[in-house]
């Protein structure tokens, strides 16, 4: 497992994948994936930077801690893993002594909420000083059987838990400064993500590969369909409907944003999205988004059969 | 395992524990452990952070690769584990993006050095933009029996294995300018701690407790003796002995650095104490430093039997 928050650079992973030689191990995935008697482990870690992942001016120091620790447990959930035990690095600004106590325990209070969505304990931490705030959360699951982004099978269905483009209408809408009960729903998307247990059970169950929308639905969906090594159609319609209702559309659009680029290129909704076999009946919470394909590469297609251009990787800024 | 880096403030860890309530476990020791098959599994989680645990001027990226990979496995050698994994979570700052590409190599390459001393291996990690470089390293090792904070017992002998003080000479040597050549062992020890697998079979096999020494021999010590409700009196002598030679305590007092002081308050020499039987042989690679006896805190006892002072624990500044 080797991934990325907050850039863009694909080569740097290579490079460290190169730099680490034989001391580096299957390294692709969501999470690493570790022996233990009968069902494997799953192992993964994630950063969020304060500035970068988050901005405290439109997030409480709960949420900051609830979302670092679904960031995480998402690529756990992604795989079909049960999310067990956490610890995290917590690193805090030295130089604003006073407040970062009461940041830190709103932060540890959103940590514990997340853990009761997940089912999860926190079994341990460092607390470091640092220039700027950040977190990272390291998580530990198990897999009856892991899903990876490999399995994609031509003929299968692409289905998807959770809306996308939520939390970049949530985010969008804080920086232009609008009213906040306009956008509740999707402000809320953005602050405090879906903990997708029950998709992720189905996932185990059923999906021949999976991942979690955490940089954007088309550059997800496209990494599942290079490691799979097949192509990807989705299907722009079944997105839209299942994003945003027409009268949702229209605010945004009212407000010049493009619903089906927050909906493709809008990263951190974690929404989990599964390739599943022609004849598995697909759960409610699930919606079908397109269809695995002979070739190489993602396609969006319009009702109208035209593609829909593929907007670049949401930036996490 | 709840542990702090470059701060102090045992407070918080007792109000982030707090905050946690039921969702927190198992927090105090050096490592988590986990209940796996026959053998505990031990995690543990530590971040370095760049002008808090090291300044670029004085070590190569490789340095700081590889102190940070130490520095966090020494938590799982201390409880007589064996590393066997590593995830690592890079924070490379978004404002030098060229120089930055080099420096992740080589911080990689430094990674790769401690894991082939660690025989471990690097199976995944985030790489994530940030402010400032940072790496923070998860760590999961096995052991046969987890050796904690807690197992002393009145009449052990405490024994050390690496040299202290060590690391916060070399520190205080580049700090003041001094000539590098004179200084090579401790400058040395600072920018390659020790790797003590030996040191920590030996304690698997016989420890009661164990402990590292990452902020300093009096305050580690003292966190012993706490979670093991006893007192530790420490032999000054044999810690003078076996810290620095009679020429080496004569370069560091000429430029008025206290060799005691430095071995006892020094931090991130990473050596590995235990508290162990009266009977068992102790090898070559351990001095016998103290004892075990009735009572709460360290003492540390001149040869003429009067008290040293102990000095306050190291701040990694």
């Amino acid at each position: 497992m080797l991934t990325l928050s907050g850039g863009r650079e694909f080569s740097r992973i290579a490079a460290i994948v190169e730099a680490l030689g034989d001391r580096g191990e299957g390294i692709g995935d969501d999470c690493a994936e570790l022996p233990r008697g009968e069902h494997p482990a799953l192992w993964t870690i994630d950063t969020q930077v304060e500035g970068v992942h988050f901005r405290r001016e439109w997030l409480s120091w709960r949420d900051v801690g609830f979302r670092a620790t679904v960031a995480a447990a998402s690529d756990v959930l992604a795989m079909g893993g049960v999310v067990e035990r956490i610890v995290v690095g917590w690193t805090i600004p030295a130089c604003e002594e006073a407040a970062s106590d009461e940041w830190l325990l709103e932060i540890a209070k959103g940590q514990r909420e997340a853990c009761i969505a997940l089912d999860a304990k926190i079994v341990g931490g460092n607390l470091s000083a640092g220039p700027s705030l950040s977190l990272t959360t390291s998580v530990l699951g198990s897999a009856a059987r892991s899903v990876r982004r490999t399995g994609a099978r031509i003929g299968d269905r692409i289905v998807m838990a959770g809306p996308v483009g939520h939390a970049a209408a949530g985010l969008a809408w804080l920086q232009r400064g609008l009213d906040e009960r306009d956008g509740e729903r999707w402000v809320a998307a953005w602050r405090r993500p879906p903990v997708l247990r029950s998709a992720s059970r189905f996932i185990a169950a059923h999906a021949h590969a999976g991942i979690d929308v955490s940089d954007g639905l088309a550059q997800d969906v496209g990494h599942l369909a290079e490691a799979s090594q097949v192509r990807v159609e989705l299907d722009g319609a079944a997105i839209e409907r299942a994003s945003f209702a027409a009268s949702e559309r229209a605010r945004l659009e009212a407000e010049g944003l493009d619903p089906m680029a927050l909906s493709l290129g809008g990263g951190e909704d974690y929404a989990l999205v599964a390739a599943v076999g022609e004849d598995v009946p697909i759960p409610q919470e699930f919606v079908e988004i397109g269809k695995v394909v002979a070739g190489a590469g993602v396609a969006v297609v319009r009702a109208d059969g035209t593609a829909y251009p593929p907007p670049r990787g949401f930036s996490h800024r």
